[in-house]
């Protein structure tokens, strides 16, 4: 069910599961040693190609030629605060598009530091949970950081205001997600509740939209096509689960097989 | 079944699964990076919620907010000894609980000195197998270290030593789990031997301990209804598995879903 | 099917899965942070013991007690790379095996700088892709690096030329498994692409060969049997899941429970 979105970009964010498959594009990931190994086993999943290019004086020269890269901010210990800059500079510098996931900026003093300088890089999309978005909005404004409330209507100023500065979209995680960049903002209601508890379930959403930033040159619709087949193979996954531990199982399960016809069928979207 | 032990002190031990999923407690964990995924879904299945803050000048100040700490030295790189001390300095000082995992103390030298160094912050629970315990209160005694046996009437010894030393509980790992503080002796029966065929079977042991830590204010109760909830829910899962493999899936599953009741069934305590 | 293989040769090959389950060889691994947890609990699953010791001042000494040492350059921080050096440096002097994994040597510059420099502790067993193979004996040889293709009859050539230089078996992972020593080929047909669809896949191999190593003093041989067991347990585990998954839960499974009949009966080697 979608509202007020053409028949083309609806095209292209259910038909990523495919174009995946096809094109297996390589992509970079700087990440938390948490989620690492999942992050890994979800790219292979969707058809991409996992590379976990980390360290200084390789992360930058990889950045150029990978198809899309992420930097995730969960566990940023200082070789990795290095090769993320690093990186982040190639890529920028070389038109390879990369994901921003700045995991608990607001709240942390060394992690907050490192993504506003990652900001100067203008990442192709940036996905975090209400609360990150607003700190890392607010402290792109000058300071509002942690104290800000996760209103929602608090989230899309704030995205938007980040996806005009980068020139990017920006994805706020949630029950609903929304994708904006400078014009437009698309909210998205798939998803299951599994997915907070597993650890990973938005890390994961990342790396995959840092593979479909490298085969749409639409941020915004890279993001949805990403959003929109991780959340319905979550759906799936969650049918006849026991827990957690099976549903992680069924997920990766799901995302391989999951097919474009089954997105469009599944998919609840509104634009505006 | 139990033998000498309380009413209130054994609802307060079986009680633990809702406790746990009633207050979310917030668990900062500094572990190794082998298990670190493992430890985050098992507290995620719980119903605690993992933080891995783990690098310099964000672990203190974490340490202070959070729930409970857990302290894992499996994997103990320069980052993470810095990060470790800095936080037990500062949950010591903040009355946060927090839990050492001394993984191999007596048999490798960085880490055996780091546990030693971490012991005057007194942790509110120490979990290891016997020849850790052992060795660990051998090193707080003058150096008896790795020549120790695993003799379990000689871990209780070192157990009591190291539980007076701290004023907190120690947890011995094993076929009989054994918990101690300065005055009571809790020998604990459930548990399976999949426990020992995965990998983080004991790490995620101790993190569930820093949840519970979080929750009630012996560490004696705190240690004993953390392992009941996990061992049994791990004799639970143990049925109908076919190996390791699905084991690990299982014990996630049956972790998210075990109630009071079946603790209070299943369980096999004495206490003298 | 064999072809041209001993009797004794052939069942020490297929008769890995008792020696491992009857004498729990100490595998240390030094190993990247992606798939740390998998390679231990297949370590786990074939019956070994796997001890994550990768820190400076501990890994050397470890190297002289551990049965065998895994060392794999994923993700080559700066102290695992002192501590790699160090633990190759106390194999190479004590007699311990050791199994080196050279992962994107070739087209990464610090790995391949590393890699180099660790080949003068004589690895007992090289395990990586064609080009990894083909890009660590170009370097030896000056340099034809990430030039090379990834031609199977030129793998086997620089496969033999490292193993001429180290004395050891060089061990080529592809649809065909070649191992070689410097008299021998050994060509395998078992395994599923599966093992190409999950992180790790070839990192546990790798894990699985040092376990071996342990156990056997032939190179090629504890090469050929670490293969066997795993790739002829993956074929086991294909049947039946449902995706990526569940295909790794059942790995590990079947790794516990595969005997050496199952591995006589399905495997498929030519000896030349």
């Amino acid at each position: 069910m979608t509202t007020n979105i053409g028949s083309m970009e609806l095209a292209a964010i259910c038909g990523m599961a495919d174009a995946l498959r096809e094109h297996h594009p390589l992509v970079q990931c700087i990440t938390n040693v948490v989620t690492v190994n999942f992050v890994a086993n979800v790219l292979l999943a969707v058809g991409a190609t996992p590379a976990m290019v980390d360290i200084p004086d390789e992360a930058g020269a990889f950045a150029r030629v990978a198809s899309g890269l992420l930097i995730n901010l969960g566990t940023p210990h200082v070789e990795q605060r290095t090769a993320m800059l690093e990186a982040a500079a190639a890529a920028h510098a070389n038109g390879t598009p990369w994901v921003l996931d700045p995991v608990a900026v607001g709240s942390l003093p060394v992690r907050t530091q490192l993504a506003h300088a990652l900001l100067d890089y203008c990442p192709t999309i940036i996905r975090g949970n209400a609360s990150e978005i607003i700190a890392l909005a607010g402290a792109g404004q000058g300071g509002r950081g942690v104290d800000s409330n996760d209103d929602p209507a608090q989230a899309v100023d704030a995205a938007r205001r980040l996806a005009v500065t980068t020139g990017g979209a920006v994805a706020v995680s949630g029950p609903t997600d929304i994708i904006v960049d400078a014009q437009q903002t698309l909210r998205m209601h798939n998803g299951h509740a599994y997915l907070t508890r597993i650890t990973g379930g938005g890390c994961a959403l990342g790396a995959v939209m840092a593979a479909c930033a490298g085969l749409h040159p639409s941020p915004l619709l890279a993001a949805a096509g990403a959003t929109a087949l991780y959340t319905i193979a979550a759906e799936q996954a969650a049918v006849d689960v026991r827990g957690p531990g099976s549903f992680a199982v069924a997920l990766l399960d799901r995302l391989s097989n999951i097919i474009p016809d089954e997105v469009a069928r599944a998919i609840v979207l509104e634009s505006s």
